[in-house]
C-alpha cells in the first residue's frame, strides 16, 4: 500500500499544537487543511504506531465515529473489523477508501449531507457568520439512524469530513433515543466541535423525533 | 433516593452554555462548581431520562471515562452494569456513592492523586501559572492501568473530579499500550481537557514506558 508523504513533527512543538489547539485557524468542514492525524506520520509507520482518524471515538458498543479517514488510518481502521461504514458526505468515496472496504468485506452506507455553511439570514449579520444555520436533512439523518441501529452492521463506522456537525448530529440523536439529557448530549457534541458548534445542530438535535425509533438494540449501554 | 436539589434551565439558555462552553470560568479540577451534568436535572428525573457524568465516553469495550458522578448519575451508572469504579481522587469516597457500589455489587479501586496545581517554578511565572507543572505520580497511573487491563474488573468507569488531568493521563497510557501514536493521544487528552489543558500531562504521558505492561486483553479495539 502506498501511503502519503506526511510532515514530521517533533514532539515539543506537538505539545505546542495541542495547548494550542482549542483555537485552530483552519478548523471547518469546509476547510481542505491536513487533518492533525496525518502530522508524524512517517515516523509512526516505521514504529509500527497506529493513527487513529481524526476526532475518533467509541460511540457505544459496536459504533465508532470519526473525521474523514485518510490513507494514514486504514491500518488503524483494519483493528476495529469493520462491518461497515456510514460516511455523511456527498461527494464520491474515494477510490483508495473504496478499495479498502472492498478489500475486507466491509459495506459502505452513503448518505449525503452537504456540510457547507448556509446562512439563515443575512451574509452581512456578523452573529449568523459566527454561528450559521445549517439546514440538516431530517429524512437523512433518520436513514442513517436506522443503519446505526441495525446490530447486523456492527461494528460500524459514522464519518463526515471533520467528525464535528453531521456526524455530532447523527451520534446526538443516537443519545436521545438512550434517553440521555439534552445537556449531556449538548455537551458531547460539543467537546468534539469545540469552537465549530452550530446553534443549528444543537436545535436540530433537540427537535428531532425518535417516537418512530424506539427499538434500541439490546448491545447498547442504555 | 434522595436526590439534590438542582437549577433548571430553558433551552435556549442550554443553547447559549453550549456555544460559550470552550472557555468555561470555572472550569478547573480545584474549582467546586456544580457540573453541568446537573442542570435540567428535576426536569429530567420526571421525564425519565438519564444524566452521565460530566465528561462521560466509553474509552473501549469494558472501559469507560467520566468526571466524579454525583447523585443524579447513579441512574444512568446502573445501565453500564458496572463490575468496578477506579477513582483517581485522594479524599475519602462520599458515603452516597459508596451505598450505591456495595448495593450493586460493585468494587472501587481508589488510587488517590492530587489533583491541585501544583508550580514547577516561581509562582510569579504567568506563563507557569497558565500551564502548571502537576506531578503526576508513575507508581500509581500504573496500578490504575493494571486494574484497567484487568477484564476481571469490566465494566471498569475510570474516574477523577472533572475527567480531564487525572483520568486523562490513565487513558493516554492505555492509548501507548493500545500503539496510538502520540498525535491522536494528545488530541483526545486535548478533547476532554479543552482550555484547561496541561504540558505536564502531556510530558508525562510521552515519557511514560509501556514496556512492563505489554499484555493488552483481546477485548480491546487494537
Amino acid at each position: 500500500m502506498r501511503l502519503q508523504e506526511a510532515t514530521t513533527c517533533s514532539s515539543s512543538s506537538l505539545v505546542d499544537v495541542v495547548l494550542n489547539a482549542h483555537h485552530p485557524p483552519d478548523d471547518d468542514d469546509t476547510g481542505d487543511a491536513m487533518p492533525p492525524s496525518s502530522l508524524l506520520h512517517g515516523e509512526q509507520e516505521q514504529d509500527g504506531l497506529l493513527v487513529p482518524p481524526l476526532n475518533f471515538a467509541m460511540v457505544d458498543h459496536g459504533v465508532y465515529r470519526s473525521g474523514f479517514p485518510d490513507l494514514s488510518n486504514l491500518p488503524f481502521l483494519h483493528t476495529l473489523r469493520l462491518r461497515s461504514v456510514l460516511c455523511l458526505c456527498p461527494e464520491p468515496y474515494p477510490e483508495p477508501n473504496h478499495h479498502f472496504l472492498r478489500s475486507h468485506g466491509i459495506t459502505l452506507f452513503q448518505f449525503g449531507i452537504d456540510g457547507s455553511k448556509e446562512l439563515g439570514f443575512g451574509t452581512e449579520n456578523r452573529c449568523c457568520l459566527q454561528e450559521p444555520f445549517v439546514n440538516i436533512p431530517e429524512d437523512r439523518i433518520r436513514e442513517a439512524l436506522k443503519v446505526v441501529l441495525d446490530v447486523k452492521n456492527h461494528p460500524v463506522l459514522i464519518h463526515c469530513k471533520r467528525g464535528k456537525h453531521r456526524t455530532g448530529c447523527v451520534v446526538g440523536c443516537l443519545r436521545k433515543l438512550q434517553r440521555w439529557c439534552l445537556t449531556s448530549i449538548f455537551d458531547e457534541y460539543q467537546r468534539f466541535a469545540a469552537a465549530k458548534a452550530r446553534v443549528s445542530d444543537l436545535r436540530f438535535m433537540e427537535l428531532f423525533d425518535i417516537s418512530s425509533l424506539k427499538h434500541l438494540p439490546a448491545s447498547f449501554s442504555c
